[in-house]
């Protein structure tokens, strides 16, 4: 099941293994991102010759097929960012469909560089994000189709499927790399781990309890 | 019929009436816009007191509502931005969802402040965008329902629906106030209007010719 | 006539064939960019090493060298940006000369990445800007030698020679590659055409017209 | 116990109420922020009138006092920015000293605005932050007096005192308000709380586990 | 004679009061400054009404009439910034002009918040800038009229008229507030004045040099 | 001792070889600066495969030992930035520890790109910044053990140790790369130098006086 959850945050990742928010501005038209291996690594991503570039790397296909959700969460996210549309690279924006079983979830995470506009499409989702220190205030809200919500960048925020049926919604990203900690996975399944020490003092636990909860990521 | 594409104008620059891209990034957890007419007015908007901020600052809802194509151009746009949802301030990003009737289209326009990427919900589209001098190189493609498509920032484009129903499209733009300057109103509809020998010159036609085109707006 | 048209924007475009604004602040004392073609495309353009700048490198001469007008419009421009002074790359500002035979024009244009400032060397110019949907507002003013302009960021403007003999402007722009969208020539102008549907809808005319336009160019 | 937590909670707060990263640069010599209640809410905080700057703006006192470690994770920082130095409003940067009672933790948090980087003024600390999805790598080490270590922006992070002695570590911040989000108090300490169902899914455990995590928060 | 240079100081400081590079983007087609005493004091400048804007606000006359050079260094500079075009606020741009009677100079001096680029309209002029530490290299060059010359954001920068007449230039500077430290001014005539001790160490010489070269300024 | 000047300076810069302030934000979790010598050069730094770093590109051993203030000023900087730590590359902050002699001073200077902090953790320090034109006011405080200033962006300043023994303060700076224009280094010691005339005359000097303090440099 871990693995499962392993994967879920690999969907997540993958949609967004790059990130930004409020990156610098675009100095050309734009900068179709280079996949060539030779090329230098740069902050972002080096660009193609701009005579190269066609309308198939603005373009993606496939963002009306229902994601698989049968991992532990029931969420599944399908990533549309400057890994799946290369001409994305330097103008500060991408997309993500979600997926959600009944009572599916998107665990508690944070995008470092992007703020998220979220958009129902289809089902009743229970959304919300917490404010920093010191208020920590949960700001949530229940959702039906054609309702849109903002999460601000870099609050700690999560969505759940409250409906019966299957639930769909489509999330815009202030960056074409936007970036994902999921908490639980980056907390309890870190690689190697945080220390026992560490999490029980943090958590204020015994630390077979955080033992417990490291086994399961 | 000019001012019912005045009324276009007016949908579309009421969606994106302010403008940003790549907008300074915000300096607490959010700053959600305050309409009160006494503050100061300010680069972007000012900031309600954060402690007044409740889940409705950063709502909206109706989305899934079609809009009404009765307009000269078969297309409308309803908008989601920082005057639809105060939250988006500073926060760079916003939405607009847009309908098309058989054959309706967006007209040439740019967003001085902004990258959109489009999601075909419904229908089959035909978009594209122009490079600047001196190659303007057209990069068009025809999307059809779970395509994407990518608008650089500031660059001229359009959309038209290919298809004999409505189509829709939801888009996703890098600024909470992207701005949009729609061509033919820009040039042909200005208040005052641009001089005649000018746009004579600039068109290399005949006065006559640009005073049938300022007739239409 | 329509080559003479390409020939300007392409003037234009040479002069802007880059594009930048409020770029990314330089990163040390200056970046001079390299011209080797094996160097790797990045956003902007890449340093040559800083060990081999000399003053060549930030100098350009001929500024006082009046441009050929014999062109369609009667407008030429001599652009100093970082294509002719590699030094200007990475900070954000450069120049244009432009020169007007008597009722020459610059046609309607934008600079997706700069913010233009406009002097008046000699002659007396008619200039204006268009604001953004939903006003449309044209904001113009008859200039004379020393008369100073802005044309913000983004926004559709033109200048005109008004008087009997030529005239001269020095303009800056926020860029060290400003762009530039001349409206003529990206809408009726671009490489393939945009379809005839698309504009007679968008400027509400028969096909007929929108071919005789697309002559032109 | 949880009320110390949320004291710590709040004096990380405290420290970083604001939040930025990279923020807007400033655009005269300072921008003393002005704590009157009356002037307008801004992105940031509002500027007092640059001829009433003096010495006082620019400084704080006391940085060389030991903080109270009596909490349950022993861990106590103190803040220096704009809050106690208003001089710092635009300039992004900002200190904060943390004293370690011996083996207390600051206990994994992200900052959303800020870079940190930390020097051991005392003692031996375990430090460590984790990569985003998917890799969540724990990047970690033992410092020792003199060491310098750095947490990119976004990221979680923690610190851990070693040795059998108190610690004293200095950190600096690359924004005036750099935030903070405690996990253990964002996620199980939030106000209201995030539900159970919603929680237990993330972590893969039962709600009675939930609700013993968050009793202590 | 010093109270000359202090005029000097205080028309260069005029034309600069404010000072920007990179500063933010504009987030509405225009922010025209608002002169008002009773708003907000911002970073930046804050907005007129947008309503309110005219072709007055984006307009400056009188760049043709030479500046009076009758002082103890023999340059002046006439400033066009945004305290002389309200328009120009968030845009990221200014201008000025220098006249030089023979063999006049504008002194060492830094912008800390923008690039200029010099034209020479007339005359002969030696300029240069030297790099920061540790090369400390000086890259001049010798202008006549139509030469351009760049001096990038921050580096200390000098222009001399080699000619035995008087010589005019051009400058654009990345900033609507570029802000000027004349070094003579600062250094030697700071008020109150940097302590003699530590200026003799500084520059190596008995105290008494240091009371010399205070004397001036 | 000109050339002790010079080491001092070329400390200086070693620790800012580089330099930057409110750099483009990272867009990926880290970009650790690679050092290869075959990479193409870019504004910053490019960057190391991410799957090859460790904690070891975060690290920076040793600001607990003294630095030599055997050297003409008495003032001695040991700098951590990107030079020291690559990790800090795209991530916008430094530090750097300053051992004075007594009476020592750091001669005034500008870091064109960041904001420096200073903390006092030994003696008693005279500090101060001056504004930029036409105020030029000063302002100045004299610091013990546990205090800290503020030196904003881009304006001349200075440190001098007031106490019998020696003194240490640990600087925080806005910048991966802050950059130092030491004045004293940059007017009368640049390679090749400014000439006697131009200093002559914005000194208000003879030109002997000059020749006087180059040759300390």
């Amino acid at each position: 099941m871990a693995n499962q959850i392993l994967l879920l945050a690999t969907f997540l990742a993958m949609t967004c293994s790059l990130v930004v928010a409020f990156e610098p501005a675009p100095l050309q038209d734009f900068c179709v991102a280079d996949a060539t291996s030779s090329v230098t690594r740069v902050n972002g991503l080096p660009c193609l010759d701009s005579k190269l570039a066609t309308a198939e790397h603005f373009f993606f296909s496939g963002l009306h097929i229902p994601g698989n959700t049968s991992n532990p969460v029931g969420g599944k996210v399908t990533p549309v960012n400057v890994a799946q549309i290369p001409g994305l690279n330097t103008l500060g924006i991408s997309l993500a469909r979600i997926d959600y079983a009944p009572m599916g979830v998107i665990p508690p995470h944070t995008h470092p560089r992007a703020t998220e506009i979220l958009t129902v499409l289809k089902g009743k989702l229970n959304v919300g994000f917490v404010t920093s220190n010191p208020e920590n205030k949960l700001i949530s809200k229940v959702l039906k189709k054609g309702d849109v919500f903002v999460f601000p960048v870099g609050l700690v925020h999560y969505q759940q499927n409250l409906g019966s049926g299957t639930a769909i919604s489509l999330s815009s990203l202030s960056s074409q790399n936007p970036g994902v900690n999921t908490i639980a996975n980056v907390v309890f399944g870190s690689n190697p781990a945080i220390s026992e020490d560490v999490l029980a003092k943090s958590f204020q636990v015994e630390q077979s309890v955080i033992r417990y909860l490291q086994a399961k990521f």
